[in-house]
């Protein structure tokens, strides 16, 4: 069972195939270049290395969220046209449990972060499979108590370019046993992407239904809203 | 400054570039080419991805062993052959050292592993960038004996491909606490090796004096020393 799988949903693009539950290709990129520009271009080159077709693939899997706004919706178009034309099932990722995923940390709490501005942060936070937290976005303070409430004593794995933002804060403000991942390891890999998706195929759905999942309304309409409401 | 690094020692190959110590392009493939043929084209493909030119480079570093005798063979000779063209210098980079990096694991000891076949394992442990053990290649059960006189009760997160095939003794044989890595973690990241090699830029060497990390000699070696003392 061969897995293609992509995420534009945040300041990297990657690409993934999994092949029977094992990554055999993957590729990240942070460039100055807009998402759009990088990643089909990678997704040729995934298949092209590995040795596969594109038509040899059984899933599409994509972060659908959250994240940037236009990063999630290049994603989520590219791999709905990709699995359109191919007749094949989506798979729908969450942002911060691919990214918990990505840290590798087996053993206990991982609480991946994205920087949502305005001194506000999406956050998890997973023991193994398990979520523990909705990743609703709040000020850091606060989103470190309520992690804190959940972990207690036990040490946590903080990752996400949420935490890079913010490193020296949660180093002063957390009151439990904090670990923090290695910058290049706090990105998320399209391959835990993949990887998560190959253990969820019977959640897939056709290209028709996938989303993207956004945290709260676009810039855009968000702008509409208080103009009717206020003129 | 920007680092390009390889690897091809395991059963994986790859590739990573690294700008003032940021991630900025990775990619890994397991397919079934030999390494020579993916790594041209994938050292290519990272520096256009990056939007950088192979003349940007400022270091090239390589993973010089221990692991597949031609494997290494093949990444040091490739990484030579573009240092000495660009006049540039080389870092060496160990690969459990890069391997225990790649977990990501910033809390407490990682234990890369390879397969040294025959029942015996190459491990070192390391407790953030120190190093706790030497990498001799040695029988499992041995092993995780001279580890946990290491770790005692604190845990010890097991990775590698070593890891992958010993996964069900490790959890029989370990005495402490043990964590494995989940599978596409296990692998070693290039731009893990990129990071440790941004790290020490000051013990870099000119592209004649970068050699292969060798534990053992290679298998022709130890038959002809062999067929030379018995006949």
């Amino acid at each position: 069972m061969l897995i293609f799988a992509l995420d534009t949903s945040g300041p990297t693009a990657g690409v993934a195939l999994n092949l029977d539950g094992g990554t055999v290709y993957e590729a990240v990129v942070r460039n100055k270049l807009t998402h759009s520009e990088s990643i089909m271009p990678m997704a040729e080159e995934a298949f092209s290395r590995a040795g596969f077709s594109v038509k040899d693939t059984d899933y599409y899997a994509v972060v659908t969220g959250p994240g940037s706004f236009t990063g999630v919706r290049i994603g989520v178009t590219a791999v709905k046209a990709m699995a359109h034309a191919a007749g094949k099932p989506c798979v729908e990722i969450h942002a911060l449990e691919a990214m918990a995923r990505s840290a590798g940390y087996p053993g206990g709490f991982v609480c991946p972060m994205q920087d949502a501005r305005a001194g506000q942060v999406y956050a998890a936070l997973f023991e193994g499979a398990e979520q523990r937290l909705t990743d609703r976005p709040a000020a850091l303070a606060d989103m470190l108590e309520t992690v804190f409430a959940q972990a207690g004593n036990r040490p946590v794995l903080f990752t996400g370019d949420g935490m890079l933002a913010h490193r020296d804060e949660i180093k002063d403000l957390y009151q439990g046993v904090c670990l923090l991942a290695p910058a290049e390891s706090c990105f998320l890999r399209p391959a835990a992407a993949a990887a998560l998706a190959a253990e969820r195929t019977d959640r897939a759905v056709p290209d028709a239904n996938l989303h993207p999942y956004y945290l709260r309304p676009p810039q855009a309409v968000r702008q509409r809203n208080l103009v009717e409401r206020y003129g």
